[in-house]
């Protein structure tokens, strides 16, 4: 398995590239995203629920995501974790990931672990401008969330930009390449599929 | 012409990738530095000469740059440019460069001149963490241009830093790519060579 880890902001672009590489490498890659593996608190009423900080990298359960990598590394299925995030609560059991050659994983804290950061392949870093990042943040929240925006601005100002300036700016020093978002030009999903792609031949090579 | 254009801040790692690209393409590549543009003025005194602000965009002979560049695209030979940063002014004549399939452009203002900008195919911005390229940049200035550390102090502070902060991190909004050069895992220089490679055959395809 290789495994291609991506960071970077809350709307820097860390999706699009995701997905112009699942596009790029089609059925022998799957895509896994940290989103999904958010703690499950049954116990505390929705408010409570509600209120934690999603930004900060302990709202992941990291090592039950180390866990389901190592499956795949060993070429078994994984359970496919599904994250609700209307409720906050984590879904029901949504199926199995089944193993492929490549697996793509994104998120804000996926660098956090050191053993999920060391199990990683290739680092990216994906690197856009705050006030972008941030209107991009809003567009997704309101149409996919069903946030309004007082909500969105508070959770930026409580936990989403201390959390992007304590934690995940920082992880561009575990970083092999820096993608910038801005110019959307291709050239760096199409530079990383390049070198994957020379990386497993030299696999197959050895 | 294939022209990587390669800029960061000083000592940031831009001769170091550039040479690396140059160990990869063999005789199919010549580098150009920006260095070497510098604006000759040989009617000043040298004490005059050496206050000069060498970090601000207008001290290089931007249009002469271009001028060769256009030469080379054309399959033409340009005079190679050099400079001397002893006593502070242009050498006499010092050959040609031949024209190359590929060239590196490397400096810190090579994307100033939206021309040269344009002619770029590939642009590449290399990031690193201040303190490590003042340090880096100090040893160099120190071993290769015969400077003391207070004088490099002062030029640092004078200009290096101000002209960084109001242009060199700019040219970041330009860059295809960006590459983190504290991790030396040369991954960068890999995929900017693989990714050349690819362009080349596609134009010869073409």
């Amino acid at each position: 398995m290789y495994l291609i880890g991506i960071t970077g902001a809350s709307g820097s672009g860390k999706t699009t590239l995701a997905y112009r590489l699942l596009e790029h490498f089609g059925d022998r890659a799957t895509l896994i995203s940290l989103d999904s593996y958010y703690k499950d608190f049954p116990d505390l009423p929705f408010e409570k629920r509600a209120a934690l900080n999603f930004d900060a990298p302990d709202i992941h359960d990291h090592a039950l995501l180390e866990s389901d990598l190592r499956l795949l590394a060993e070429g078994k299925p994984a359970p496919r974790r599904v994250y609700d995030f209307v409720t906050h609560r984590r879904k029901e059991d949504d199926g199995m990931i089944e193993p492929r050659p490549i697996v793509i994983l994104e998120g804000i804290h996926v660098f956090a672990r050191p053993e999920v950061r060391e199990m990683c392949d290739l680092r990216v870093f994906t690197e856009l401008d705050p006030d972008i990042s941030v209107l991009r943040r809003v567009k997704r929240d309101m149409e996919e969330r069903g946030r309004d925006l007082d909500g969105i601005t508070l959770q930026y100002l409580r936990t989403v930009k201390p959390m992007y300036e304590r934690y995940i700016r920082n992880y561009k020093e575990w970083a092999d390449i820096v993608v910038p978002t801005l110019v959307h030009s291709g050239v760096g999903a199409e530079m990383i599929a390049l070198y994957v792609e020379q990386q497993l031949a030299k696999e197959k090579e050895g």
